[in-house]
């Protein structure tokens, strides 16, 4: 199938490859010489978004924002301009749930189809064809997707309509936020009050308290292994999106801006890079410093 | 074994229950009428904590709070009155870490030994005898104790020295609580946005948000089933546990802190004594009301 595929970074790069390696004819915009590999590998590279739209009937969009989509889609020679009727746009990017469904209806006013599919799983994921893949859109739009989706990850879901892949990944990623600060704060407590955190996690890790969190960020902050992994500062942008998205939903999330906040001060304290575990490290900070 | 029991509430009762039919002698004191029944079936009723002391080589307390468990050890009649030497102390109370270091002290001064030895799993693992025990003291104390948490118990574990136990217990309580809120709102965001919690939690129960929280509250939240389980003013207790003592350790626990103000505001709301997964419900009341 005749792909294109926009946002080649990080996580962009194994996806298309992924794809390519399966046989699909990828066109490709955005070309920097880090990916220059992929058109080696058989991908066209394309002046413009508008150009890959041109090229494909499919385009799948993997950058880091909000306004990365929106000028991708409906900038000066994006896709938009260049869209064929009838074609599908999925945006795999981990954007605002509700500027996902203005694009998706601009799209749709086009002729095209929209479905957005964020994914979990990070870099590691992505290689290996494990993401989880959290889609929203039309059931047929959606099965259009799902071969693609397929080579993509390994739990693939459409969870609802356009908007429902965004609005489950900002779920995603408020449960994980505040999971990991409610591990650091308890291990935290533990090793101030001399126990050893092993053998509290230990102790609990059968009971309520047991998460996934628990297992592989409450090993990490025990053997304070904080190279990532998932980046606080990445964390932090999806906590931004959470909380413009509740402002303009009118909810209160009052736990999910308050670790927002505590990964805005890690990331002043020169921790943004570091995996979402060193929030741990900021609380042993505070006590240092007596904040 | 001629075993004290004080603190016949809806955890000490069914506990107590377990050990006379484990063919242990009781010796019960603070016996209110909906206690009688453990009196009826094999145990003694005592004036006073001083005269369960003299009875018994081994007291186990199962009360609310810390200053419970000062008064019956060290108040008027209490148990240091009466206590043989060689006796044993075990506290299966969920109370301050810090003040169980002090009372073990004190208890160790008059030539007994002292375990804590809070729980979880509720009354219902009360009655199965299916609790997690997190003990803390001497190895030696602990294996005297063992028989008997194994009649209450199915997670038995001596996680370090005195007072190890209470802080594993705090531990675990600031992470279920800093879990239930993330995925209050979580769900909360999901239902705003028009996306459909139980297809959200299906989707993302895979990944690093999956905890038994997700499975067990998530469900609740889902099914709005509020009726305890555990209350939010016992959780809000053991919270006040945390803040204290990350007081006086001089530790940060920002989350936990928040938390703990939102189950206050749901008391007052009249939430107090619905299951802690009625966090949910203060976070879409916080909407209607426009706060």
């Amino acid at each position: 199938m005749k792909i294109g595929f926009i946002g080649l970074g990080v996580m962009g790069r194994p996806m298309a490859a992924r794809l390519i390696d399966a046989g699909h004819e990828l066109f490709v915009s955005r070309v920097r010489a880090i990916s220059e590999f992929l058109v080696g590998a058989g991908a066209t590279a394309c002046a413009s978004p508008r150009d890959v739209a041109e090229a494909a009937a499919v385009i799948i969009l993997m950058v880091p924002r909000t306004e990365d989509v929106e000028q991708v889609l409906f900038g000066p020679d994006g896709v938009s301009e260049g869209l064929r009727p009838g074609a599908l746009v999925i945006d795999m990017s981990s954007i605002s749930p509700i500027a996902t469904r203005e694009f998706a209806k601009r799209i749709a006013a086009l002729g095209a189809s929209y479905v957005d599919a964020p994914v979990s799983g990070g870099d590691a994921g992505a290689k290996a064809g494990t993401l989880s893949i959290m889609a929203g859109g039309e059931a047929a739009d959606f099965e259009r997707a799902r071969p693609l989706f397929e080579i993509l990850g390994a739990n693939v879901n459409l969870v609802g309509s356009v908007g429902a892949g965004q609005t489950t990944k900002v779920a995603n990623q408020i449960i994980v936020a505040g999971t990991i600060q409610a591990v650091a704060e308890a291990l935290r407590l533990a090793e101030a009050a001399g126990a050893d955190p092993a053998k509290v996690r230990a102790a609990i890790g059968g009971g309520f308290a047991s998460s996934k969190v628990l297992e592989v960020h409450g090993q990490r902050i025990i053997d304070e292994a904080f190279d990532p992994g998932f980046r606080i500062r990445l964390h932090h942008k999806d906590l931004e999106i959470a909380m413009t998205a509740a402002e303009s939903l009118n909810v209160e999330l009052p736990v999910t801006a308050r670790v927002k906040e505590l990964m805005a001060s890690a990331m002043q304290a020169g921790l943004g890079d570091l995996d979402h575990s060193a929030l741990f490290v900021q609380l042993r900070n505070a006590h240092e410093t007596g904040q």
